[in-house]
């Protein structure tokens, strides 16, 4: 029994958060944050496999196999990407001030950056508002920190929840970043999730692998991830429960479970808040013969710049959902495509059939809009968020400036 | 030596071509086309790979592999695509109808359609156009014809050229049509090629995927092929050159080059009418250590939407192309690898370096903008043609009609 709960980073036991101003977005406005955790925490984590991976990255990627982390460190405005030599001193020099503020050590530090890319930071209002942040934490800093990590972000996005687990009550919370972008290949996507559960770092990397195949990356920031792109957990046991520390513990099913479920509903927001976004679009491929084939069609029909301007101009232009399919690579017999879209048959076996307009219509000036494609071919099945392209994505993305 | 002459599909010998108004497009304008060789032509065709193949498609890529054609009729306004039996009826009708009046076998008759997806073809309408269009054909027929085919193009698409050949002298022309797309993921993309030369239809089809592999899959025609993808060459011989059968023929190596040329304008063509584009985009990553490597680096800089629209917006948003460059799975250095746009040095070794920002200003302000990425690794060197993306192609996409 999960219950949704106020959307806290600091609702786990034993965390405190912080976002304060340090000067480094043009906006002036939250631009540092830290999440911290009072004992070491159990940490997995997983990165952007781009192989421009940004400094940060670098360095948490080191920090995070030693397994415990006591503190985040994030900073927006910048993304501390394509800087070398230079970025990776910067970098560490941010997990440095962090663990010296904080009487921790360096390698319990975790370090996230997002903006602007091919950009030094400016370390000494970096340094500064380090200082800052240190001195903010509380449990009541939650959300100066999830605004803090923001970029063309439209609202600030976090989820918590708690749930029982045998004599122990576990509570799980998340924050994310969206580049609001709909395939996000270049926006950094970040997301931070606290728990007070006992589970081990090996446990935690396995349920967090699982979760972010059927959240994150079904928004599409896998092969088209950004430098920045980091998903981190700490796990820091103060619920009190029985260690988790096997794939086969009952304990471990149901901790999978509720991780899944808080980084669904986090990718949703991500989607939701697409850059220029008029329309939250969820497409399920279903009657595919693997897995692979569901998410790789759902995936082309969300990326299809034919298809989701079509949906900005509310046409439900069904034929180019289909040719998206066919591209796709997936195994497709047209004789046995079916498509709906609001629960309205469209096309049945391969033809287009004959539906009420009228209806049709009305669906398509809602905002939120369900794409179901039926292969009729097996039982896999995989479900995809994405948002339209818009005239604002060309505004925003057209101006953001370098 | 390659002459540019006045850019007519009827160039070469023995061809002639017609396009008039058969009543299947909306606007009104022309909409089906015939080119036609006097004498049956050694003929060499590629298809798209989209698993929704349009029937067109089908009964084209069946009659082509009889190697010699004398005609090719065309339609725009409807695909023909996603229609199940009825469509491959009407398919085979446009063949048959073509044929008959022609007075030839239907197996020397190749078909093509572009238009709206999942609409059967109003077989009156056509039935008529087809008689008109055949009564129509001339060797001034050419710019009707060019027309006929158009969808969103913007402007017609056509190039022919000559050059001597021991003795003879080989006339060969084309004409296309984009989608406009940036990338043409759904887009139909036609491509209708003449030539004088006496060439065998293996010959034939092996210079044409060579010239292919380096025209229209550099605009991305390929993975992402629409339903209706179509590239046809027609030699008919008349020239008296000496029979191209043999790859290690010197005349080979020729016409492969001549072919080359024709395919890379008609394919610089489409890039440049992309729909809404206010920038045309040469982008050239060399330094790759496999071919293979530098086409997926500088497609994935060509098809990033964050790239796009940055030039858009004229902004030299260097770290958006790095990011794409570090995600497109080629082999990559960062510290190895430099950028310049317009010829002015923007990256070095990864890193930033100073450059005269005016200068690069004025670069950003041009229509043809040129983006060259060295990976400094190995020897192998692709360049591929796109556009921005704008508000244009958003209302463009938006607005058309199902």
């Amino acid at each position: 029994m999960i219950n949704i709960i106020d959307p806290m980073i600091t609702a786990p036991k034993g965390f405190k958060a912080s976002g304060i101003k340090a000067g480094i977005k043009k906006s002036g406005k939250e631009d540092v944050a830290i999440i911290y955790s009072t004992v070491p925490a159990s940490t997995a984590a997983l990165f952007t496999t781009n192989a421009m991976a940004a400094a940060p990255v670098i360095v948490s990627r080191r920090n995070v196999e030693k397994g415990k982390i006591s503190a985040i460190v994030v900073n927006a405005g910048c993304a501390n990407a394509c800087t070398g030599e230079q970025g990776l001193k910067d970098a560490e020099a941010m997990v440095q001030k962090t663990a010296e503020l904080l009487k921790i050590n360096a390698e319990e530090v975790l370090v996230a950056s997002t903006g602007i890319i091919g950009v030094t930071l400016p370390m000494d209002k970096v340094e500064a508002g380090i200082k800052k942040a240190v001195n903010a934490l509380s449990e009541e800093g939650h959300n100066n920190a999830r605004h803090a990590i923001m970029t063309t972000d439209t609202f600030p996005k976090s989820v918590a929840i708690d749930f029982n687990f045998g004599d122990a009550k576990i509570t799980m919370a998340g924050m994310t970043k969206g580049s609001g972008m709909i395939h996000p290949n270049m926006a950094t996507m970040l997301a931070f999730l606290t728990t007070d559960a006992a589970i081990t770092p090996e446990m935690l990397k396995l349920a967090l692998t699982e979760a972010v195949n059927v959240s994150f990356h079904m928004i599409s920031v896998d092969g088209d991830s950004s430098t920045n792109d980091m998903v981190a957990i700490m796990a820091n046991g103060l619920a009190g429960n029985k260690l988790i520390d096997s794939p086969d513990m009952p304990e471990f099913i149901n901790f999978s479970i509720a991780l899944k479920e808080v980084c669904i509903v986090l990718a949703k927001m991500i989607a939701r808040d697409g850059e220029g976004a008029t329309k939250f679009l969820e497409v399920t491929v279903k009657g595919a013969t693997t897995f692979a084939d569901a998410k790789k069609a759902a995936m082309t029909i969300a990326k299809s710049p034919l298809v989701k301007t079509a949906f900005f101009g509310q046409d439900p232009n069904w034929g180019r959902i289909l040719c998206a399919v066919g591209y796709s690579e997936a195994e497709v017999v047209p004789e046995k495509t079916s498509l709906d879209i609001g629960g309205i048959k469209i096309v049945d076996g391969g033809l287009s059939v004959s539906f009420d307009e009228k209806a049709l219509r009305d669906i398509m000036a809602e905002h939120d809009i369900t794409v179901t494609v039926d292969l009729g071919l097996g039982e896999a099945e995989a479900t995809v968020w994405t948002c339209d392209l818009s005239y604002g994505y060309v505004k925003i993305n057209g101006e953001y400036h370098t």
